[in-house]
């Protein structure tokens, strides 16, 4: 990974600022032969598109992605692949106050101090908006990956937002897409939603917690020992907007754990190796064990809020900041589309790192 | 990041195996005209040593680092620097029990699966005595970091190890150095070490949790999108053996908050902007602020355990596994010197990133 | 370099097809604060676009370029920079017959069988239209360049043209924009334009050799041993279509010198070591060492003739091709800015690993 | 590529000085399961080791490479191999005079000036010995392209020195090994002996030229655009000492010939598609065609010989310099084992970055 480009062999480069003209990936490396098209990508695009409820922010783009290059009579041809979506609700405002402004908990000062330079309009390239850009990438991978892995499932939903948390025990995968919050316990949505209105109300935001699970991975992928599956997984969590922590499994909780707590002992199945548990979520060594793989990271809640903040102007004089703009009030929730395309992006470069080296398919057998 | 190699500029590529002949670090990229020496580097490795005390794994070696080329008179030339540490106490003994056998918590399933082969002496690859070579590479990114950035701070200690945390009203750099936990609160040594002792005699292990901050850290390392800093902190802890999660500065924490309570709110100091609080971790945008820059990561309790667990053999019968070797009981305690490199490295790393695009130190002056 | 990007630091990403929308670079790492727009872009551009006059392809495209993000106030920010050419004479026309026959000497066969799909229409991602987006790609290079180390200069010429050769007695860069070769020497522009002329009236093609030199390249530039600055020239040039030699200084003509005849004798200046000749090209040990920096490529004559070759179709069924499409009898004159191009992007990057590693300028001082 | 390393997925980072303890390659990605010893990789090494016979340096080294990790029970592991050539007759000298003195066409100068340090015993880095590294990085890629593809063959040899050529209508391969300039033709030999020690005699050394082809090599490998397989042998090549033009079949040539001379024809053969002949060098748009690929280069005459060249010291003072060491009169006879090593890593290289991306063989049928 380097500044703008993620990836060892599936490269996704983003580029764009949130109120430039556009923005989007080039995708490099794919397989070639993918079938795929506009409308495919689009889908992905729309679970993460704001303005869809009051929940999210309420500017409104319809985020529509056009493939450039890189896709001939509808598949793949190898070469890369330009996905561009045009920026059209970017409003002409007076941006004189915010572009001299720094709002506390952004990358507005970092930007300035680094490059002497920045993009002050919505953000420019700090904005979340970058995350549209990956969530496109996501699924030329999700293509890809349809052909290469049939019945490989990636299902992204929130365990947690401030106080509310799910109960682990009514996970329910084909709730996540019956409610805004993208919950996988549909009961427990509209406790949710009077919850983050009141937070809106109160002129507050709140962090969120995102788990991103994939079922049906092929058992050997990732390598050591800086090639780790987690590693990238850790990396390209971390790296999405808001982002400070990342779990694998047990995740932070391995602290607190034993090894007989912690041991996922091994049987052997009809199909290959089982395992008893899955506090490893789903890697060991770096490498898949062909279990659920389990990854799950923390959004900080919305800096911009319009409750005042204390910071300083360009100048060095103090100032206070009330964002108004159209802000989400936890943007843990289009997060959550967001962490389903990065693992997309992981698997299929892990997958792409494996049959280089190895070929297709695991090597050594069992039994 | 791919496969043996960690960084984009100061490049770390580990070799060897626990039971092989050697291990090392071939360090690319460095500065010239670096001080470094065999001495400089030991002290670190010392720090990591395996049999320094009850609490750790008796095998006992010297672990002593070889530079055998990068460095001429005492200076980095600016080429590639080989460290090489030779294994002097891998007990020869009759490995036909491990070598069939799936230890559960270990890679040795995933690593005979993915590639069809596995030195199985000791872990081979896997074994946690690679580390030993991040340290030696480690070293050599502290002695660049002495010359580039003079009153940066590297400091790791352990933060929770089971049930057993430290109260961080307590925390003093100084008490780290002075107890066999590298805890910051020599008071709390005693507790932990019987706690320790009490899961040994168990036939148990526990895992633990460990911080490290840097101090002094220059503004504006780390860039946009991909390579922010928080991305090659989150992969260079996950990179660490049985590492399960990573935080930069509130972590996990972060989705429990609101806006109000998670903003750093910036004032005007007398050599820059400072900032009321540190939820951030000393990273904006993946761009260091000036603040500590604060890293957490959780250590699994160590699978190997006396304690007998159901596992399966490579034909595929069941079998229970005792690991009897000399493992330690919280492999959490030799990962602090571990996650100290990383830190080390990371740092020179974005050091080095920062000039080649920015030139030397941040661009853009406030007040 | 891996597929569609090169470059370490300043990355270059192309993608698009002859006939697809458009096509263009993501450009990342630049500096941040250069100025630059698209006019500055297009001069470059300007350059290599066909239509120009007969000695080039009748295709008639402006070839406008787009900055389409990483520009703001007329200052690089630092973040990624997308440059964008839409194709607008890619005429509809019935590919048929190209779709299913393989010309000679072009890449349609091994496309097709490396990928199993190629997009046929005007070569798809192997036409040199291509070299369009490093053009615009080497617009953003110079423009750092200009900033980072004023009065570097880049020039490209033609020095052979199948029988053709220029008199090295006569080159003077003033001349080079004065005629349709880019000839260093005018007076021998109509005797090139003759032989051409006739070239294409016998229904074929001719190869050319380029000489691209730098001057006032700062000493230091390249690393040791897999990052010398010439080895990323010879790929930068070689990556060219149609290139199938490079040459560094002496070149080829190495192999026939002896030790007496090719050493290049040194002496004190007032501003430092000068040098009695240049056999060496500019550069030593992989490093740049003042002087100016010579490279020379072989562009291999046109493949697309109107003199029918023998060729079979996707059935393998034999057929004769002829290529009647609006082609350039000698590519070897357009591929004189792109050779600039790619000596602007592989200086600016060397530059910005010498610093990454070293610093501002070179260490050792002499005399 | 970066400084030390090539190679995208088969990757090799080398390291150590001419007069250091040792020398040698790290080798990162290799496949796993591939029978490799040390004896294996010795008879690569043999052919290119010194003091062999009076045409090259009376240095006598033994070279023997040392296997310290990644080779477990005689096969790959998959794991980071270190190789290990300790440095045995690096006589202790008195380095006084060169240690102040820049040899012209050699590495001291732009050594010194770019890091401000340099290794000055026996040329340190920038010595040709480190090309041995290279030899037995190119015996693993052998070991692992004899899996991969067998009936591959890879053979260079020399075409020029000075005056003498080879005449390619005798060309035969069994001659190569019987002879001490690796001649194909061995009728020759003498006469290039003859010519080489009156060189010698005099005072002076002499250039060469090299051709390394591969025979057997698979459809379909190199990719568009900047990992055409001719980019990344035209950098393997030039990054050998001394080196300075690299060829792709035709070569420079290509700048001579017309468009009808140079096509190769294609025909339907019982394996697929024929070729009238091999103008292109087996690549086409940077992919294999099935034909041989064949690559020159061209190694400048060692500078270090005893006609006395003028040159300055560190403070700037002029001397002369006569270099009395042990040199090779011709240094491109031992790059022919060298450059077989570059073929045989780029060629894996590929094979692996295009079974990753493609899969295990082409894609596209013809016929």
């Amino acid at each position: 990974m380097s500044l703008n480009t993620f990836g060892h062999l599936f490269r996704v480069t983003t580029w764009g600022e949130s109120h430039g003209p556009a923005l989007g990936a080039t995708v490099d490396g794919c397989p070639p032969g993918v079938p795929v098209d506009e409308a495919f990508l689009q889908q992905w695009l729309d679970k993460r598109r704001p303005g869809q409820n009051k929940n999210t922010t309420q500017r409104d783009e319809p985020d529509a992605v056009k493939i450039l290059s890189g896709v001939f009579d509808g598949q793949t041809t190898g070469t890369s692949i330009q996905l561009m979506i045009e920026n059209t609700d970017q409003r002409s405002r007076d941006y004189g106050e915010i572009a001299q402004t720094f709002r506390p908990g952004h990358a507005d000062i970092t930007y300035h101090q680094k490059y002497g330079i920045r993009d002050y309009r919505g953000g420019g390239r700090s904005s979340a908006r970058e995350t549209a850009a990956r969530v496109a990438a996501g699924g030329i991978a999700r293509a890809a990956l349809r052909e290469l892995v049939p019945g490989l499932q990636i299902k992204g939903y929130m365990t947690r937002m401030g106080e509310m948390t799910i109960d682990r025990a009514n996970i329910d995968w084909a709730a996540i897409e019956t409610n805004d919050f993208w919950l996988p316990d549909s009961q427990a949505a509209p406790e949710w939603e009077a919850y983050l209105q009141k937070l809106r109300k109160d002129k507050n935001s709140v962090g969120a917690e995102v788990e991103v699970v994939a079922r049906g991975v092929p058992v050997g992928l990732g390598a050591p020992v800086y090639g780790k599956l987690d590693t990238d997984l850790a990396a390209a969590m971390m790296s999405i907007n808001a982002v400070k922590g990342v779990e694998i499994g047990e995740g932070m909780e391995a602290a607190r754990l034993t090894g007989t707590e912690n041991a996922d002992e091994i049987f052997m199945g009809e199909n290959g190796p089982e395992y008893s548990s899955n506090h490893a979520g789903g890697i060991l060594g770096g490498i898949s064990t062909g279990q659920d793989v389990v990854v799950r990271f923390a959004v900080k809640p919305t800096s911009s809020i319009l409750t005042p903040r204390r910071s300083i102007k360009m100048d060095g004089t103090p100032t206070e900041v009330v964002t108004k703009g159209r802000h989400d009030p936890c943007v843990g929730i289009r997060a959550v589309p967001v962490g389903e395309a990065m693992m997309a992006c992981v698997l299929l470069d892990h997958l792409m790192l494996h049959r280089a080296q190895v070929g297709e398919g695991p090597r050594g057998k069992i039994g």
